[in-house]
């Protein structure tokens, strides 16, 4: 069943082939562009970097609409060449790069909201989370989750691709039942078939990075739309702020969009256009709270006796003019603006679980100090509010960060690692079975962004061992430094 | 301090003198009438109905607008005499009833919607939850919360006398601060004084049962409107139908309204228009949920085995027709159900705290067996799912009702006593301290609602004797059977 070696040792596509049977349909294979449409934001990742640098589709196809995405498979399926669909190319593990060469797919092109009813829209796969919005707009509401990616990423790329986010403090994130309505599908197959998923169907492609499926149209529950109000509140204890927040997020009654922290001085030396409301040594808890929680958020932080640095509702215009939202300091943009900063930066992705995640946390960060500058994102999970850490890290080697992973895991805290390809090393350490037996049935020829799902590509492979998994497609032609 | 005494012995008050300063406002002295608008649902516990029984006003005001309002207070605080305020009267723990006579001042006729904004709408204190709701439904919003007696009950009632109810299970308790924005509210004084609370400061005077202010005016946050789903859910096992409700509750991406678990075979006797739906032997989840959640909820109920007794959206319009909604099932409604077809029954307020709540409700069932028929009701609590109980008992005795609270207490289940007409021994059984400071302020002669408050009754009453306090203004003159 493995497909992965048919893609290795440099193998050519017939791409002229390929060419005749998209007549019409945009392609590109400038070399530029192509190597534009085949990274993501995998140089979060000093392992990443290295692996997949070289890492180049041989073509980029811009179908606009269904039917075009349907020839593009169909096409591709004959002649054999690999297809990794691509929505922003906004991820942060290599998910949308083409690591066995093939065809980018390049869904930016469907990008029209097609429906908006109370509690949910329908929209193409391709189309911008900030603009599925501005269509919600006009009826009071708005997506329920958005990644801090908001301004630039797809809806579809964030369902394969993403988890969660912005919102997640409300809604919990996309793994949870009930956040995606319902997904419309191609299969990869010499005629595409196509599917709707909906109820727990849908966890069969969702968060699958496209290997399984190419989403077409998505459905998506939609929350009402607010003025947000961004406020920092700043503490001189870290554990203070983070206890604040964990408290926070467990005022039911207060409905909060974030709920983050950020252990100081990253605020200061990393948020610039925000610098002059962050005091030198405070940690700063970014909170975005629907605007009718004003009075009691007010008390709530009093009680707490955390300092209100900023309150974007309470500035005249001409002082928040020109700051980035306050979700672009959060989630992955908080390491973005830190390696900004300071390059050697990258992170880690862990949870810190009940019964005592606070105590979970400052064990780590007392043992591990400055090497891991701490940023918590409070979110709902399974019923708690409960923290994610998305914890900077001096980057050193990647012994050392693999010693921090195996650090993480000893404290009792789960680390979803950021510097893999794959989606049982990024995720759960595991293979989701159901997201294997429907690649079998829509994939069947292991087409679609090869080299990302362990179980397929080689089944007998033993997570036990610690050992990081190698796509043996990742062959010299395309890896900067494979292995 | 205690304004307790001055009101025993069947003191009359100066009604004539009373009437001449209140020219031109709406007065009852009917005996009829003054009965009815002397009593809510106390009956619901057969010691309340003994001990109030006899209670009755010497006059109702019914005033209309704040400037009536305020001319009653002054009036009755002139001739020192008491008032009761009163909402619509369906309380249950005869909070609105005048144990020392004097005025009951009805605040139905305050009943206008007064503004209504994106997340809060502003209403006079006498207003109706479901008016309120009409009011709000043009602009897609309807209020977070209301007990199951929404047709009924006014929204100054449900604030001060009442708790949470339908919502609960999304947005927590009246108790959490962002439930009430704003309170306006008048003291009883020579010149009573208006107040408008925000913040923390609302739970001053929010479940005071009208001892320490007059609401005039509050300010409530919205939530979206939707049509919501009822779902009746049918399990062979009570256990399994309560870790059902409990995991539905902790399911974030489903936007529940109602989430209610009632044991058999109460359902079966009780719901008389559901009959139909609900098979013998059946425990009956009832839940209400927002329509884009459909999918994923059927997913979710199939996983846990639960049978699928009733959806309103799947059934034809003569099928539904002629029931009453589905949270007129739930909360107090079902008590009411039950001890219509079965005088004996009433009931307990009961919490089941985290870690172990479904082992410390198996427990206390299984010690009680049939004399405890099981009712529960999951909300978020503290950023938490969690669950009260309104089981109904088989009523013996007193002394049995009063073995039966102990017997929860011993098992870590506290009980929030409905058979108390006091704040403190139907709480927590400890004085709010900000209640009271607000009394001393707003009501320096204690002139509301007496006997309500023990703190300023008696403040040497010892709660730990477990002795029940007994108002002292509540005499032979007012009393069924005092004592
Ligand atoms: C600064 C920064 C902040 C971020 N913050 C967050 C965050 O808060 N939360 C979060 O979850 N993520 C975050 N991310 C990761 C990423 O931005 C999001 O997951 C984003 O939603 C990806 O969308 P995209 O359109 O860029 O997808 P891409 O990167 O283009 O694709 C993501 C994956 O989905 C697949 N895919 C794309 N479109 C389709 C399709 N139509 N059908 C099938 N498969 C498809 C791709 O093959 C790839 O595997 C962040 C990244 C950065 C750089
Ligand atoms: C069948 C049934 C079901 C119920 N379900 C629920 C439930 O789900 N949740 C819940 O919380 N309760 C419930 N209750 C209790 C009660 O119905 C509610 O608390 C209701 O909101 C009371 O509103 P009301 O207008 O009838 O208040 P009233 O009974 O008139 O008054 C309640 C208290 O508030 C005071 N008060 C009234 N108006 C004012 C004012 N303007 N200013 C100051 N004080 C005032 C009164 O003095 C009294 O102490 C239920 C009762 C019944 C009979």
């Amino acid at each position: 069943m493995s497909q992965g070696k048919s893609f290795s040792h440099g193998k050519r596509f017939d791409l002229a082939a390929l060419k005749a049977r998209l007549e019409g349909i945009r392609t590109e294979d400038n070399p530029a562009l192509l190597r534009q449409k085949s990274r993501d934001f995998y140089w979060y990742s000093p392992t990443l970097k290295r692996q997949l640098d070289g890492v180049v589709a041989d073509i980029v196809a811009s179908p606009v609409g269904e039917e075009e995405v349907l020839r593009v498979l169909a096409a591709c399926f004959e002649l054999g060449i690999p297809v990794t669909p691509r929505g922003a190319g906004t991820g942060n593990y290599g998910q949308a790069m083409p690591l066995a060469g093939g065809l980018v797919l390049d869904l930016s092109r469907l990008d029209r909201v097609l429906e908006i009813a109370p509690g949910r829209a329908g929209a193409q796969a391709g189309a911008l989370l900030a603009d599925i919005d501005a269509a919600c707009a006009p009826s009071g509401q708005e997506l329920r989750l958005h990644p801090s990616t908001y301004r630039t990423a797809s809806i579809g790329g964030f369902i394969a691709g993403g988890s969660g986010g912005v919102g997640s403090i409300t809604w919990g994130g996309l793994r949870d039942l009930g956040n995606i309505l319902s997904l419309r599908i191609a299969t990869m197959e010499a005629t595409p078939r196509i599917f709707t998923l909906s109820g727990e169907e849908v966890q069969k492609v969702a968060h699958a990075y496209g290997t399984n499926g190419i989403l077409l149209e998505v459905e998506m529950p939609l929350a009402p739309a607010y003025t947000w109000i961004e406020a920092i509140v700043g503490f001189t204890d870290f554990l203070d702020a983070a206890a604040y927040a964990q408290a926070l997020g467990e005022q039911d009654a207060l409905l909060k969009k974030l709920v983050s922290v950020i252990a100081a001085p990253v605020p200061q030396t990393a948020f610039l256009r925000h610098r002059r409301f962050l005091p030198d040594g405070m940690h700063a808890v970014l909170v975005m709270l629907a605007p009718m929680g004003c009075a009691a958020f007010e008390s709530f932080t009093a009680r707490h006796g955390g300092a209100m640095l900023f309150r974007s509702d309470l500035l005249p215009p001409q002082e928040t003019k020109g700051l980035p939202p306050l979700y672009e300091l959060a989630w992955n943009h908080t390491t973005l603006r830190a390696l900004r900063v300071e390059p050697s930066i990258t992170y880690l992705q862990t949870l810190y679980p009940h019964p005592d995640p606070l105590a979970r946390l400052a064990r780590i960060h007392s043992l591990l100090g400055d090497e891991l500058p701490a940023h918590l994102e409070f979110v709902r999970f399974d019923g708690r509010i409960t923290c994610f850490g998305l914890p900077l890290v001096r980057y050193i080697s990647d012994e050392r960060l693999d010693a921090i992973v195996a650090l993480h895991e000893e404290c009792g805290i789960p680390v979803f690692n950021p510097h893999r390809y794959t989606l049982e090393e990024g995720g759960m350490k595991q293979t989701d079975p159901a997201q294997l037996a429907f690649k079998r049935q829509a994939d069947p020829q292991g087409l679609l962004n090869p080299g990302k799902m362990i179980a397929w590509e080689n089944p007998a492979f033993d997570f036990a061992t610690g050992r990081t998994y190698l796509f043996p497609g990742l062959d010299s032609r395309n890896a900067g430094e494979a292995g």
